[in-house]
């Protein structure tokens, strides 16, 4: 008997102890342990990296996930959480020897209460449902990242997702007032309130932006803004992407903060634009949206202001949309600008970083020179306002040189992101895809401390490991196998 | 020799150690251990309690007070951060065998950055003094605590202080970006960054708020906004308390973000009027002001909304500001109700509490039977958009009877703010005076999380220990002492 047999034999029996120990409690069903129906689980948005969990759970209630939890503590089992799967950087890519814990069928917006203005909802409600439930109520919920049709309000908060509409209403951890989170050990804690501010450390902003390494969610109580009155939005096109960063800077000096704020470069527009007909002009180096939301008599003063600031940056042309329809198709390209890019190359990849605003014009003419250097193109894709860059470089996955092209150029935009006093990430997370990048971005104490939190939170490592927080062997390592020459570590793209 | 003896030359023997040891590397006019100029030390603004250090370190570069740390850390003596000491809740009071780190020195503004909007500041700098510094650049810090003459940007953080205007600008955790951080074992950390959201755990919301515990603050980014071009408050009537606390409702309801809402009720309008002549009605029960700021057509549309909804609420009697003076000086009176109350009474204990916005109306008339049951007056000033109540009993200290039912007044006052689903504290911070109210608001569970997060930071819990998060034992003894007839733990008012 070889030592492969033996493992697989092994594993095996691990998987037949583990998924009994589930099904004590949980029916049938609700556990999965069969190699076919494990497979969809297999990986997040960040489809490069494949795992089968060893089981998945899909308790309905607290009380099952409270077990589920539990269980695994008593056995050592690691545990992933999940949502809807839509995560971008492998925060739930499951672990072999782990249970995913998905958390689909919490779908039941519990209650939605219009004078404290606030939803509560279980995790696995999704984004967008929120804001349909609130409707009647003339309310919404304001974050809004691109999957908002399909990601779960649990994932947005894992990942403390953004969206267009952030740099006004702020990303997910300035829109939750209160949790439930079952901590490993199967404790349950209430974290923030009704209130304004709540007493001890600020635990609801420490478990935004987790990455499912704290606790596990199962209430959420979010805020509902009124529905704006009514919402403009300005297309300005032009000819240099310095003077459109420009703009950006000068728009937010001006003191205007729009409910959008978002930049495509000629790129993104070219592949766009023959895709959904925004009406974006083509012969444009770089085009801005700017919305502008509230009262019908605030939304023409702050239009007015937006398009006089436009103009002295040096929009070569404007166009202010004329109605809700005219809105929407400005904001259709915006929206489109991946699978418009998806249909123009094989593969591309889609950066996430963030920057200082006013560093933004520097970044893209780095960006435009690195295209030159690597021989790739890269459309850029920007909230310009909040400096989220996601650039799409564009390569082909079967050309072993362009794959290390694309490998060598996304590192340098993050180091670039890096050096300017920005971050490697902005609203994708890190999870498996930057865990090494995190290196770069931290000092060995300030990772330390990370582990401690983590620590008091789930003492024997056990929820998502391996995410998120690099060890510091691992860094160790890191750095031995990459430092080069005097220069930042390098990244590495995931390979298939 | 007696035992006091023995101990007291103990201690001074500590004392000299501690001293000569700081002595090493501070200059020696930068440590204080006499008794006379320790002296001003001994109390906060909570000054009902009051401990004389042991030793004042007065550092004035970072690696002086990582120096101050180190030694600290070596020589296991505990620490007491300090910046103004206008905290109301004894977050600074010292300890009688630690050192006292008075951040006084550290009063430089380094940089205003008026392209990213933000300033960088010693945690010694007054919180009014960046926005007199961001002044020229037509820019601001937003959050405004009524000490803001005086409070430092340190002790902001540390408390994470609000203000008047927090209701639209947020506290000062949603007005801050970066800092730099010493561990209590000299370890720097580079907390946030310029970008919108960082990697990682968030720490700088983490941080914002921990009194004192985790860390000391050596540096601070604190976003800057742009002046507003105009602002305009409407001054409000009503003959009904529980009306006005509609209203308040009903202005949040309808969408409006006011700049400030603020609630005074007939007892603060009638203690405030003769002191500064602000031109409040003292024929209403309670008054409400609400500020629009923005652009001139942003406020003139959102003062006239605000109008219409006093209206259809119940208002009896409006008045809008005509101009900054005026402005100013419906302002001026909600100012300086405090020491206004204070003219009127011997003393009064200033309770700070938050409760969800819908239970205001309930709240105050609570509180209006508990003046009866309890014999006491309660004048009422309330951050009323976001809940934050301050009621301020007045009472003779002399008095025991008054004493004892003023202790049982604010202890029935925190109780109602914690059945209603609010906090034990809004923006004055835990503390010493609210430390018992911790064990009513946190289960076992989650204060054990908040002794491990602390743990992460502070190994030996030599941080401002005693404060603000109650060991477990404490909440043990405390409970056995008050618990009484099946009703919650009592607070205690803090004796002289």
């Amino acid at each position: 008997m070889n030592v492969a047999v033996e493992t697989s034999a092994m594993s095996r029996a691990r998987q037949r102890e583990v998924a009994e120990a589930l099904r004590a409690f949980l029916p049938s069903p609700s556990v999965l342990s069969d190699r076919e129906v494990l497979k969809p689980y297999e990986c997040d948005g960040l489809s490069a990296y494949r795992r089968v969990p060893m089981v998945v759970a899909l308790p309905e209630s607290e009380e099952q996930v409270r077990m589920v939890l539990k269980t695994c503590h008593e056995m050592r089992v690691p545990v992933v959480a999940r949502g809807a799967g839509t995560g971008l950087s492998g925060g739930a890519l499951p672990l072999a020897d782990g249970v995913l814990l998905s958390l689909a069928k919490f779908m039941r917006i519990l209650a939605i209460d219009p004078v404290a203005r606030t939803a509560r909802v279980q995790p696995g409600v999704r984004n967008l449902a929120i804001s349909e439930a609130a409707e009647p109520y003339g309310l919404y919920y304001a974050p809004d990242p691109s999957s908002q049709i399909a990601c779960t309000i649990g994932g947005n908060i894992a990942e403390n997702a953004g969206g267009v509409h952030c740099l006004k209403y702020g990303l997910t951890v300035h829109n939750i007032v209160k949790l439930r989170v079952l901590t490993m050990d199967g404790e349950a804690l209430e974290i923030g309130g009704d209130g304004l501010d709540a007493a001890g450390y600020d635990l609801l902003a420490l478990m935004t932006g987790s990455e499912g390494m704290l606790g596990v969610i199962t209430e959420i109580t979010v805020k509902l803004l009124p529905r704006p009155e009514t919402a403009q939005v300005v297309m300005a096109a032009f000819d240099d992407i310095g003077r459109a960063g420009q703009a950006v800077a000068d728009i937010i000096a001006a003191g205007i903060v729009p409910a959008g704020l978002e930049m495509m470069d000629k790129a993104a527009t070219h592949a766009v634009e023959p895709f959904v007909n925004a009406g974006y002009p083509l012969d444009a180096e770089a085009i801005l949206l700017a919305e502008s939301d509230g009262s019908a008599g605030e939304v023409a003063d702050e239009i007015k202001r937006i398009q006089e600031v436009m103009s002295a940056s040096g929009a070569t042309r404007m166009r202010t949309s004329r109605d809700e329809a005219e809105r929407l198709r400005f904001w259709a390209g915006r929206k489109a600008a991946f699978p418009a890019v998806g249909r123009l190359t094989p593969d591309y990849y889609c950066m996430d970083g963030t920057i200082p605003r006013k560093r933004l014009g520097e970044v893209l003419q780095g960006i435009a020179r690195m295209e030159k250097k690597y021989g790739l193109r890269c459309a850029n894709v920007f909230h310009a306002g909040d400096g989220n860059l996601h650039p799409l470089i564009m390569y082909d996955a079967n050309d072993p040189d362009q794959l290390r092209r694309t490998e060598e150029f996304g590192a340098e935009i993050l180091e670039l992101c890096i050096r300017v006093g920005g971050t490697i990430t902005g609203e994708h997370g890190v999870g498996i895809e930057k865990i090494n990048q995190m290196c770069v971005q931290f000092k060995p104490a300030e990772l330390e401390l990370f582990h401690g939190v983590k620590h008091a939170f789930d003492e024997h490592a056990l929820l998502n490991p391996g995410k998120a927080v690099p060890t510091l062997a691992r860094c160790a390592e890191y750095s031995r196998m990459h430092v080069r020459g005097g220069q930042l570590p390098h990244p590495e793209l995931p390979r298939f």
